[in-house]
C-alpha cells in the first residue's frame, strides 16, 4: 500500500467514527457548533481573506485565466458572507430524528419513519473556496461527516477556512474528523475516493466544471449526486404576458451567465414570435447577449445562425440560443431531446397549458411565470445547498441538508409475533 | 454487436419508451390495468400452475435440492395468490403526483415537491417465480416499466405469468413493454442488465441468492437496491418481559428460517440469561433449532460453541447464535460490528432502554417488543415488496411502491426574477 494510500484510507476510518459520533449528537449540540462555526469565521475573516490573496496571486502568476481567478476571489467582504452563510444553515430546522411518517398497523405495530444522516459525504470541489465552508455546515446540520478535497488554486483559502471550522468543532465537543481536508493535491487522492476509501464514503458530491464530473460519474464505484450540465429552457407560449416574458427571459439568460440554472435556450411559439421576439432580441443584444436562431427566428429578427450543436450546448457565457416552436408539443419534445433535466420554465397566463408542461418535463424544477435562476438551494429556502442534482436517485434539484438524510423504520409493539 | 447485445438493448428502448408513455398515464389508468392483470391472473392460474408444473418436473429431473424446488413451487392456490396480492397492490395509494412538500416563499414563489415515477427498474431474480407478478405489479402502480430477468428454472412459469400482466396492459390502453421478459437464458444478458442498457436502466434490483447479489452489487454500472444478507439480531434486556422474550425469539428465529427478516442471533442480559436462557433454549430445541453459544450461554445451558464465524452468518436454517451480553451497549455494538444493518429488535418493558437502541442501532428496520420477521412489506402495508434495501440511499427497508419514486421541484410564479 502506498503512503498515499494508507493516510487516505486512515482519513476514511477516522471520518467514520467522526459520523457515528455525529450520528448519536443532540441537534443542539449540532447547532452551537453551527453557530461556533460562523462566530469563528466572523472574527477570522481577515486572516481568511490573507489567505485568498496568496491563492489569487499565485493563480495570476500562474496565467489563469480572468473568469477562474474570479471564481477563486473571496475578499473580506466575501468570507464575511461565509459566517452569514453558515448561520443560515444553523438555522434550519435540523433534519434528524424528524418523523415523516407515522402509522398503525390493524395489529397494534406502530411505525415510525424517522430522518437518520447518511454517514460520510465525500466532497470533489474546484476553484469556489466558499464550498467548503458551505458543504461544512450542511454536513454537520444533517449529522453527516465530510471529506473535503479542494482544488490546488485555493488550496490556502480552504486550509484557512476547515481549519476554523475544526477548532469550532472541536471547542463545543464534536469530533473535528467530522470534517476533514485531503491535505495533498495528488490526484491520485481523487481515484482513491472515487473507489470509497473502503467503504468509507458513502455519496460522493462533484462540485466543478464538466471534466471533474464525468471522470467522477463515470469512475466512482459509490452513489453521485451530481449535475454535469445545466441546458435550462424558457418557453414563452402564446398566452404569454410580454411584460412578463421580457422581463424572465432576460433574468433567466443575464443575470449570471455562468450559474447552471442560466436559460441556455429559449423556445417561443411561432404566433407571439413575430410581435415578441423583436422586443426581446433588442433588449438582450442592449444586455450584451449574442442570439443564435432556427431559420423561423432569424426570418423574424436579425440573430446569427443555431447549429444542431447550438441546442445541445451549456454556453455558461452571454450567448442565447432560440428556437420558434409551433406549440407546447414541440416545446416538450424539444427539451426532452436536448435538455439535461435540470430546470425549465414556461411563461403563459394559460393555466391549462402551464400545467400540462409542469406536469410532462421531466426535470428536477419546473418553473411557471418565474425564472430559471431561481434554481438555488438559498432561493428554495435552503439555506444553501451542497450542489444541485439531475440525477433521479435519492436526491434532485438543490441539495440542501433534509436530502443529505437517509431514513429508518422504528417499530413499537407490545409483544407481537407474526403469525 | 453482438445479437444479444442488440436484442437487449432494443429492450431497453422499449421501455424508456414504455416509460416515458407510462409516467404521463392517469393513475386511474394504471389502476384499471392493475384490476386487469389480477383478474386474468385469477382466470388463468390453472394455466399458470401447469406451466409450474413443468418447471417443477424439469427441476426434479435435473436433480435440484429440495428447497430449491420448494422455492420454485406455485401450485393453483399459489398461483391464485398471485392475483390476490396483485389487487392488494392495485388496492395501495397511487403514489405518483403526490405532493410531498408545498411552501411559499417571502417573493410569492409556491414550491411543491411532487413525487414522480423513477423510470425504467431492471429486475434479476431467481427461483420464485412470484417476483414477476409483485414486480411488475408494483412498477405500474408507481408509474415504471420493469424488465425482468428471471432464473432458467422458473422459465417457463414467469413467461405464463408474464404473458398474462402484458396481455392486460393491452387491454387497458397501456404499452405492452412497461412490463418486458428477457427472452434468453443466456448469462451474459444479466452482464449487459448490469451495464445498464445504454442508459435504460435507472436502478436494479436483484432478488435471489447471496452470489447473485453480490454480482449486482460489484458489478452494476447503476444504482441497485438490495440486501446482500439479513444478519438480524433480537436482544433480550434484563427489564424483558419473560413471556414476550420467549414468543418474541421463537417466531423471529422459527416462524421462516429461511426468510432475511429471521433472527440468526439472540443477544440476552447476563442478569436475566440464568433464569430465562434455559426456557427460550428447551422451547426452540423441542422446535427443531440448533443452538450455538457463547461461553457464557454455554455455562447456563447445554448448547454447541459459536465460534466468531458464527457472528458473522446468516443461516437461514434452524440454527441460533447466542452470546451473553453485559447490557445494552455491548448488545450495540455487537449488532454495529457483525450485523449487516436489516432488522433488529429489543425486547424490554423499560421505554428508555427501548428508546435507547431504537436511536442507536443503525439499521434499516429496528423494534421494540416485536419479532424480527416483520420486516415484510405486506406486514408494513405496502400491499407488497420489490424488494428489501439495505443500502443507505434513496431506498431502505421493504421497497414498496413509494419508495419506486422519484420527485420533482413544481415552482409557480407570477412573473418573479431573481434579484
Amino acid at each position: 500500500m502506498s503512503t498515499l494510500e494508507h493516510e487516505m484510507l486512515e482519513i476514511g476510518r477516522r471520518a467514520r467514527i467522526a459520523a457515528n459520533a455525529l450520528r448519536l449528537a443532540s441537534g443542539d449540540q449540532r447547532t452551537a457548533a453551527l453557530h461556533a462555526i460562523a462566530q469563528r469565521l466572523r472574527a477570522r475573516a481577515k486572516a481568511i481573506a490573507a489567505a485568498n490573496e496568496a491563492d489569487v496571486a499565485a493563480a495570476q502568476r500562474n496565467g489563469l485565466d480572468e473568469a477562474l481567478v474570479d471564481r477563486l476571489n473571496l475578499d473580506l467582504a466575501g468570507a464575511t458572507a461565509l459566517a452569514e452563510s453558515v448561520a443560515t444553515i444553523a438555522a434550519q430546522p435540523d433534519p434528524v430524528g424528524a418523523i415523516t411518517e407515522d402509522w398503525t398497523r390493524p395489529n397494534g405495530l406502530r411505525i415510525q419513519r424517522v430522518r437518520t444522516p447518511i454517514g460520510v459525504i465525500g466532497m470533489i470541489f474546484e476553484s469556489r473556496p466558499n464550498v467548503a465552508a458551505d458543504a461544512g455546515a450542511l454536513a454537520l446540520r444533517s449529522g453527516n461527516a465530510v471529506i473535503l478535497r479542494g482544488g490546488s488554486d485555493s488550496a490556502a483559502t480552504v486550509a484557512a477556512i476547515v481549519e476554523e471550522l475544526r477548532t469550532a468543532l472541536n471547542e463545543t465537543g464534536l469530533p473535528q474528523d467530522a470534517i476533514q481536508l485531503v491535505p495533498t493535491q495528488d490526484r491520485a487522492a481523487v481515484g482513491l475516493m472515487l473507489a470509497g476509501l473502503n467503504g468509507a464514503i458513502d455519496v460522493l458530491i462533484p462540485r466543478g466544471g464538466k471534466s471533474l464530473v464525468t471522470r467522477v460519474q463515470s469512475e466512482a464505484r459509490v452513489p453521485v449526486f451530481a449535475h454535469l450540465e445545466g441546458i435550462c429552457h424558457t418557453y414563452v407560449h402564446r398566452a404569454a404576458d410580454s411584460a412578463k416574458a421580457k422581463a424572465i427571459v432576460i433574468n433567466a439568460k443575464m443575470r449570471r451567465v455562468a450559474v447552471c440554472g442560466a436559460t441556455e435556450t429559449l423556445l417561443i411559439d411561432k404566433t407571439i414570435a413575430p410581435q415578441l421576439l423583436p422586443q426581446i432580441s433588442a433588449a438582450l443584444r442592449e444586455a450584451g447577449c449574442e442570439l443564435r436562431g432556427d431559420e423561423a427566428a432569424r426570418a423574424i429578427t436579425s440573430v446569427n445562425a443555431a447549429t444542431e450543436e447550438d441546442w445541445r450546448t451549456e454556453y455558461l457565457a452571454p450567448v442565447l440560443s432560440v428556437r420558434v416552436v409551433t406549440g407546447i408539443e414541440q416545446a416538450i419534445e424539444h427539451i426532452a431531446r436536448y435538455g439535461s433535466q435540470h430546470t425549465e420554465s414556461i411563461i403563459t397566463e394559460d393555466a391549462d397549458t402551464a400545467a400540462r408542461f409542469l406536469r410532462e418535463v421531466d426535470s428536477a424544477i419546473v418553473l411557471h411565470n418565474a425564472s430559471t435562476q431561481f434554481a438555488d438551494g438559498g432561493e428554495f429556502g435552503f439555506g444553501g445547498e451542497i450542489g444541485i442534482a439531475t440525477g433521479r436517485l435519492h436526491a434532485r434539484g438543490p441539495v440542501g441538508a433534509e436530502q443529505l438524510t437517509t431514513f429508518k423504520y422504528v417499530i413499537h409493539g407490545d409483544g407481537q409475533i407474526r403469525p
